[in-house]
This record gives structure tokens, C-alpha cells and sequence, in this order.
């Protein structure tokens, strides 16, 4: 794998085994759409990381070195860069050692496969999202949640083995987003996008798509989700994902998500055809 | 640091920076006793970590092998152990790879220092516990709110900063346990205990002390706990620890718990004075 390992300012091979980040999922974390070598939404990322370490009071290592060391791995290609960020090694137990330097772990992926431009099909996920408002909407590394609702489709008996991304309902009923993804939808006209007050992730592509559309945050059941004249999925890594099927719902490609990717092409070079 | 770590049968010198531990703290520990280089409880910890992965779908390495691996570190010492599987590394996102073996770490720690026979002094966390029934009970390493409700006492602001512990509340309001130990309280003549089926941890120790006691799960108000005529926390690291001192109220040693504690140091050796 393409990675450099560093703890505070000194690089290391590989990560040591009391780190905080393999004991607890005390960390960070960022995935970013690189073009030509450069991350067009860094700024953005960053202000979510920066955003993600006030709330769980984890000390980031400096911006520009690890943008340095980004933009060096990166070498002018187009591919993914994912940055974690943990609380480092030390302190007794859960009791963070406040003084320990953070680990962080750039790496450089491929680009995912182009997704058919007609759209993706989508299931329902069982596992929920648990409620917790300390913790919602900033990318935190603790995410056994979203490896088991991933898990559902690759049991052969589950139903729908050809869905792409899952959706998932909090605890409390509501729709809130896909594994890897937030959830726009279009009802009267108005694009609604769940909030992220009590569980999920505010998305860099969520944020700019609610720039870009006007969308209001709104809680959404099942059935605002399968009645709405279109959905569709974002992240950074993907950009907007149509949806084209849903449960017993088909949607043909709406002109204004059309729009809107064509849009989303200009505002971010990675996502240009 | 005194570990070691292996991707299945091979030993590596440092964790991968792939690894899905640290991406999504996607793995299970134990954290044992270790008396005289031997871990009188080992079969009952690596229940529950079967039982963890079974619950998550993580392959297990050999038992055999941890254990003895874990023995050759411990070298006849009185120590703490502490066993991290992860998932390993591979998969796409949070999709996991089923075919990657497991990442495992030994690691050996000096045993705490004792606390006071007269007990110990508790806070209440304000950080609440999420409600997650697939993933309560099992010790997984998702441990951001323990993380997030020890660092409260850290705080120079937070009132009690000579509490040792603190107790955290569920989402829903009852007393689940501490950040690192599960909740006894004696009412009416009897052992009481949180059941751990919504959030929480099913403890070695407190397995062993509900077979004691006779202890009957049920769930608990603040009032309960504060109200009850003897309270003591326990794990399987520290043992029991009475609580002497909570909010505003203070418990003498009671002659149940100094009972308890005599009858555990028969039961694991480690826990002898």
C-alpha cells in the first residue's frame, strides 16, 4: 500500500501496537477525491478534521505538513487520499495522555469504477444507527456500525445481492444515509437531506450539494424516501450517485440530478467526465 | 512497548497502516489478569471473544497460539494482558474482505496500583451511552464514549476530580456501568446488576460475581444506585473495588463486599493480597 505512518513530526514504518487509534477507534478520519495531484476540497476536509478534534479534543498535527506530504504521495494523480488521524499511543486505558502527538496515516488509493450513469440500486440496511449527539456528524473512526450494515449484502441470503450502497434508519425510525454516503431527496419540488444532529456524517459533498440545491435539512421516514419524485447519494469520493432503484421503486434519471453532476463537474475537476 | 503482533500465523513487527482496526476500530479485546505468568481466567475471556466475533464475523487466530504466545510474554509474571483482534486489513471501504486473516496483538502491562480497601470514590459521566443492541454486550474496540465520558474528570473545571471512576447512564436514562468496570448495588438483601443487552459490556467478572451473588439483572435508575445500601464496581483487571463515596453520598466497607472480595481472591489468585 501507498502510506507514510508519522507521529507527530517523525515518520515510522508502520504503526505501533499501543496506538490509541487500533485500541479504541480513537481517531479521525478523511477520504478526498485528489485531481492531477491536488485535493480541490482540501480546505473543506480540513475544517471537518478541525471540526472532529475540538469534539474529541485530539491535538492535529500541521496543516501544511500533512498537506506537504499529501500532495508528495499523491505524485499528479488522479486517486483517492484518505487521512486518519488517532489520539496517538499513551495514557491508562480509556484516559487519554493529553501530551502524546497524534498519529496520522496519509494514503493514496485507485479511483473507484465509474458508477453507471443511470444510477445505482439501493437496499435497506437492518443494522441502525445508534443515537448519540456527542458523537454525530463528524468522522470518527469508530464505525463498526457501517461494517456490519456493508456486511448485510455480501451474505449470500440476503435479498438484493446486486444493491451498491445501503441505507440506514437511526434507532429512532428516520432515515439518515447510506454506509458511505448522505441522502438527498426531492419531494414538492424542494431537495431534503436528513440532519446529522444525532447520528451520520456531514459530508463535504453533502454540504456543497445543499449550497448548490437550497436543500433543508429534514427527518425523513421510509416512506418520504420511496415516494420521492428522485434520491440520490453524494460523498467526496464518488460525487452524486443517482438512484435508481429502491426496494419495489424504479426512477428514471431526473433532469435536475443531471443538472446538478454537471454542475458538481465544474465546481470539482475529479468529477468531470 | 512489551507486544507482539501477527497477521494470522506470521509475526509482524508493527501494525499495517491498512489495518481495519485502526481505520474503523474494527475488532475485539480482552484485557486479563495474569497471575504468575498464568491467566486463571483465559477460558473465559476467550468465550467472550468468540462470542464477539461471532457476533461481528471476524475469524479468530488459533487459540493454542494466542495462548501460547501470550504465556511466552508473560515470562511467570504477575501482569496485565491484553489481547486486540482486528479484522485485519483489505476489503473496499467498509465492505470487509472475508478471506483476510485476522490481526492480533499481545501485549503485557504492569499490574494497576491498589486502590484504597475502603473503597473508591465515583462520579456521574454526563457522556451517555448509545443504544446498540448488535453490538452490546461484546467488548469491541468502538470505544470513543468511554473515551469521551473518562476525559470528563481530566477536565481541571469538572467537579470530583478525585473521582477514580465514572458511571455512565444509557440514552434512555438507567445506570448501565462505569467506564471500565461493570455496576453492582445491594437493595433489599439483594445483588443487582444492569443488564448489558442494550449497551454495556458483559464482564469476566462481573460473570463471576453474578454466579456468586446469585445477582439478578435489572435496570437502574440514578436513585436506585444512590439510594442502595452498598455499591461497588469490578472488573477483570482490579477485581472488586467498593464504592465508598458517589454524588453526595458515603458508604462505609460493607461486610458483604470485604465477603465477596475474600471469596474472588480464592477463586483467581491474582486477586489475593
Amino acid at each position: 500500500m501507498n502510506a507514510r505512518i508519522f507521529v507527530g513530526d517523525t515518520r515510522f514504518d508502520a504503526i505501533a501496537a499501543n496506538d490509541r487509534g487500533v485500541a479504541y477507534g480513537d481517531g479521525l478520519f478523511e477520504t478526498m477525491r485528489a485531481h492531477r495531484g491536488d485535493v480541490p476540497w482540501w480546505d473543506a476536509h480540513w475544517a471537518r478534521l478541525r471540526s472532529g478534534a475540538e469534539r474529541l479534543q485530539i491535538e492535529l498535527p500541521q496543516a501544511s505538513m500533512v498537506r506537504r506530504e499529501a500532495v508528495d504521495l499523491l505524485a499528479g494523480d488522479d486517486a483517492i487520499l484518505k487521512l486518519i488521524v488517532t489520539r496517538g499511543s499513551g495514557g491508562r486505558g480509556y484516559a487519554p495522555d493529553m501530551d502524546a502527538p497524534a498519529t496520522w496515516i496519509v494514503s493514496k488509493h485507485p479511483l473507484p469504477p465509474d458508477s453507471p450513469d443511470s444510477g445505482i440500486a439501493v437496499r435497506w440496511c437492518e443494522t441502525r444507527l445508534s443515537v448519540q449527539p456527542r458523537l454525530a456528524g463528524i468522522k470518527h473512526c469508530n464505525r463498526l456500525e457501517q461494517v456490519l450494515a456493508r456486511a448485510e449484502w455480501n451474505d449470500p441470503t440476503a435479498i438484493e445481492p446486486y444493491a451498491v450502497e445501503g441505507l440506514m434508519r437511526s434507532a429512532e425510525g428516520d432515515v439518515v444515509c447510506a454506509t458511505a454516503a448522505n441522502l438527498f431527496v426531492l419531494r414538492e419540488g424542494r431537495w431534503l437531506t436528513p440532519p446529522v444532529d444525532r447520528c451520520g456524517v456531514a459530508g463535504i459533498c453533502r454540504a456543497w450539494v445543499m449550497g448548490a440545491t437550497g436543500a433543508a435539512e429534514r427527518r425523513l421516514d421510509v416512506t418520504e424516501v420511496e415516494t420521492a419524485d428522485a434520491v440520490f447519494l453524494c460523498n467526496a469520493v464518488r460525487g452524486i450517485l443517482p438512484v435508481a432503484k429502491l426496494g419495489g421503486r424504479a426512477w428514471p434519471l431526473h433532469p435536475q440530478v443531471v443538472a446538478l453532476r454537471d454542475r458538481l463537474a465544474e465546481a470539482h475537476p475529479g468529477f468531470a467526465a
